[in-house]
């Protein structure tokens, strides 16, 4: 039994769907949006977030430990290079995600929506629905009270553009992240790209050809319709890119100010 | 050629010598301490700290990553349990550091010790030593403002009180974090035991028996006097120890308020 506790729109879930979409795994998928402060899921994951993973009765959190969970008990096709030293090249650009992407990427989707969820309640219900994390629960407040003009948008930006100066780099070597086949490292970075473009933010690679061309075959392979598109009505697509435009009126003024 | 660049104090880098010990791997080590910031040591190591480690003209650095690939490179003893399970829960206690505790330890030092020297330190001066990464920047900030009475400092020290808690649950089940044979979960996180020793805080165990009797067993493997021993003067360990007891007195009252 393999079981995905998920949310469509969750980008930690959204990784470990591509990556079981790359095995051609089949799985059930429960969508714990509305369950995640429950005694019962908290029992599974005491952080209260997605994804959780239920494999014959074993639990496993945090989407790079799943992912590499599955890479191993699904063992086809390899996600993973077949030398110590390549392996250990995909866990630097998995592991910049858990250190510091993922904050900046909370960072920008606060910027562009989550600031004004919180701005419209009532100061006493913002207190319980702001992020338990103190890093986040900070940053959040700032967003709230200065928006696309808070420092940590500028910060944010700046390691994205960085990013992809290095993945510019490593995509003039080879085809993927690391080496000529696909890996985990392209799998998990897959919903950052997708995030990114939903933020308007695609110009932050408009002048590096690599990781245009290697974003557009994530786009064509099969596994890439997992991060949003099975998950999504034809019209949650479409508010998506209109969304997209507007985020990046957003960026716009500041990504000018440089 | 096994080169590790490190520094005798640097947390990141007693882990990966506690592995290299356990693997009995003999390796050249350079103190970078002085060149953290030169070209030379930038072009192996962009993020300017240790530990870097060269193997044979391959560059990797992130301390759980080189330990993960020292553990793949120099097989015999394994540090890694041999099913896929178990390797995710030595992954989930691994990543905990990387993702909580290592700010945690850093705002616990900052507090005891290195707050002191930045608040010395002339305005400009300040500027350009304070860390690059916005968190910890943010965090020392206060922690210069504020001393020991910082918020962050009760976060840290209840982050770490948690770690004990589950830590007593999973050494009442097994004798090593995971399982009945030591992996680089305990391994990685021998030196944050010493590390909140030399802070005065061993008292967040005291009423742990499990995690005493654990430390205890990592205190008698050969590999563990690579965490200081190796690399210190007799002197150094004897001021060590005078230093916790300060640091336990600067702490209690922040403890006893809870």
């Amino acid at each position: 039994m393999l079981k995905l506790y998920h949310n469509a729109g969750a980008i930690c879930a959204q990784k470990v769907r591509v990556c079981l979409a790359e095995k051609g795994v089949v799985y059930e998928a429960q969508d714990a949006f509305g369950i995640l402060r429950s005694q019962e899921y908290l029992s599974l994951n005491p952080r209260g977030y997605v994804p959780t993973l239920v494999h014959d009765g074993k639990v496993i959190i945090e989407s790079r430990i799943i992912s590499e969970y599955l890479n191993e008990v699904f063992p086809d096709p390899p996600l993973m290079p077949d030398n110590p030293y390549d392996r250990a090249r995909v866990g630097a650009w998995t592991k910049e995600i858990d250190d510091t992407l993922h904050l900046n990427i909370f960072t920008l989707s606060c910027a562009a929506t989550l600031r004004f969820y919180f701005a419209a309640m009532s100061p006493e219900h913002r207190e319980v629905a702001l992020p338990l994390d103190p890093t986040k629960r900070d940053r959040t407040r700032d967003l709230i009270a200065n928006g696309e003009r808070s420092r940590f948008v500028k910060i944010a930006l700046e390691r994205f553009s960085r990013l992809f100066d290095d993945m510019e780099q490593a995509l003039a070597q080879s085809t993927w992240l690391v080496g000529d086949r696909y890996t985990l490292a392209d799998a998990d970075h897959t919903p950052y790209m997708q995030r990114l473009t939903d933020l308007g933010l695609s110009r932050l690679w408009q002048d590096k050809p690599h990781v245009n061309e290697w974003f557009n075959r994530l786009k064509t392979r099969p596994s890439f319709s997992a991060v949003l598109k099975d998950w999504s009505s034809p019209e949650d697509l479409v508010k998506a890119e209109e969304s997209a435009r507007a985020h990046a009126r957003l960026f716009e003024g500041v990504l000018r100010a440089g």
